[in-house]
């Protein structure tokens, strides 16, 4: 596996560097791997995270409208309670803090540990966790649903939120929401190749694919033959579809690269999904497509669906500057 | 090779259809492959294209602050004269249009029939040729330098004067600037795949990777082994910098990705990146970190450094809302 890296056990610090070097509204605190914003916004605080390889999750969602930290673990590995408390300090400004959490056992054990620890130092904190993958009902690293790409929008929503100065309550609220109305589903044509480990975590066939595999090569569904666009459209839509009614309402649709795929097919596929839900009375009020939450390089993608409301709507389009989303409208 | 498409002869068509759906801002003229603004901009009108495959290229780039109309052709060919005469009358408000056309073969050809023909219904048409590839004196496809990913900074510069009220004479020159200041130089770790082919274009060994090759499977400059993202950074850069004096100045840089490498690396390569210019007195003015310019799913990146004045990085920092790039400061 040819990987434009240094070393293995570097990767992650010298992403977030690379990240840092990127964008003056970010600032890296190297010591615990937590990107945070440059200057501390006087408002109720956001904070996510988790395992890397995700890219731009999280590092790349921090900045004006969206995240104000986002702490790293190493690939696919949760990062520590004490990184997670050294965020929380970072950006409290006092008005409480949200932590966003992908629903994986590690993650939770350790933002929750860090709630409590924060807590002790007298930060008002809260959380909200998102399991918005369908496609099974546990996994090899999450009891209960996993958490992906939807956790995107649940960053933007809540983010907006606080940025219009919500309370904490409040901005707890509209993550819980967006977590309530959005679900998603994803497919993969091969496996990554952690850094570290340097071959792929399983084999695919020639033509063969995975139904709702998670983002670190866990087992999805099922395994079957590669298929057309507008059929793996309809499989993805229809078991998104089953599990939550969206029926007659407005949607905000992400159709997201795993990393290897490129933009040309997600586009396509995006296509596919919109004429689906056309037929089906749903209304695409908003869509994004491109790579917003990875699995390093896999080929793949996932599908998520969220439901909207006149709040969400406005929460949605309102402005936000980061490296993974950028949102203006003229 | 697992493609999400549904027909080889029909994924420019498609994905053109895609990208219309994911942006209120653009309309997708069918006959012809155009994607242009949806409403007409008052102003110069800036139009660029040529083979498709390198999304967000150029579709991605057509709305506020950056291009009028984007020609699409098939998978790396050049859209036809009649194809761009159309854009030119679709987005021509009277102010004259600017022709961004990337030195290949085909698309020179193409384009500048486009301009004689429109020139002969009155209206009034300019080009430029980019060709910032610093790897080969020529290529397969075409005479002189290639056009590659420097060319969406010309986009970004010249569309940002033409929002600005510039005349064709101001934007043909803010466009030729950027051209004249900018070089790119690209590696590459394997092929990519033409859907129509459904094979790769050539091979490459377990660690072996081809220095400046093209982006459309063209060779490069020589094969080598796998670098660590150091040698990498400076075998790319070592190149522009003997081609062009950088010394002393302020940049942009672009690190982009071809398709198939993970965000990840191109962090740890700009982070090398950014170290070797610092140390030898660049300063890094902004940078750019993503897929801007690809190769369908290839592995692989290149390396753009643009060189500023004070009216180029105004124009650089002024807003601009398009799929592939968005810019908005806060």
């Amino acid at each position: 596996m040819k990987k434009i890296i240094n070393n293995s056990n570097d990767v992650v610090k010298e992403m977030l560097q690379g990240m840092e070097k990127a964008s003056p509204q970010i600032r890296y605190i190297k010591e615990h791997d937590v990107i945070v914003r440059t200057k501390k916004a006087d408002k109720v605080a956001i904070l996510s995270g988790g395992g890397s390889g995700h890219e731009p999750a999280h590092g790349g969602y921090v900045g004006y409208g969206m995240l104000d930290a986002a702490v790293a673990g190493n690939v696919f590995a949760s990062p520590g309670a004490d990184a997670v408390v050294k965020g929380i300090e970072a950006v409290d400004a006092g008005k409480g803090v949200l932590l966003i959490i992908k629903n994986y056992s590690g993650d939770i054990m350790n933002f929750q540990m860090a709630k409590e620890l924060a807590e002790m130092d007298g930060a008002q904190v809260e959380y909200v966790v998102v399991k918005d993958d369908v496609a099974v009902p546990d996994s090899t690293y999450s009891a209960g649903r996993r958490g992906i790409a939807g956790t995107v929008f649940v960053h933007k929503l809540a983010g907006a939120k606080a940025e219009a100065g919500g309370t904490l309550a409040e901005v707890k609220a509209v993550a819980q929401k967006a977590i309530d109305n959005v679900r998603s589903m994803g497919t993969s044509m091969a496996s990554c190749v952690l850094p570290g480990v340097g071959k792929a975590g399983f084999t695919l066939g020639e033509d063969e694919i995975e139904i709702g595999m998670g983002i670190h090569n866990e087992p999805g569904l099922e395994r079957t033959t590669m298929k057309r666009a507008d059929e793996l459209a309809k499989i993805l839509l229809d078991r998104v579809l089953e599990d939550y009614d969206y029926s007659g309402s407005e949607v905000a649709v992400m159709v997201n690269g795993l990393g290897g795929t490129p933009l040309m097919e997600l586009y396509i596929l995006y296509n596919e999904v919109e004429k689906i839900l056309s037929r089906q009375g749903i209304t695409v009020y908003r869509s994004l497509v491109g790579n917003f939450m990875t699995s390093l390089e896999m080929p793949g993608c996932s599908l998520s669906l969220l439901k909207l409301d006149s709040e969400m709507k406005e929460l949605l389009d309102a402005p936000c500057s980061t490296l993974g989303w950028t949102q203006f409208h003229v």
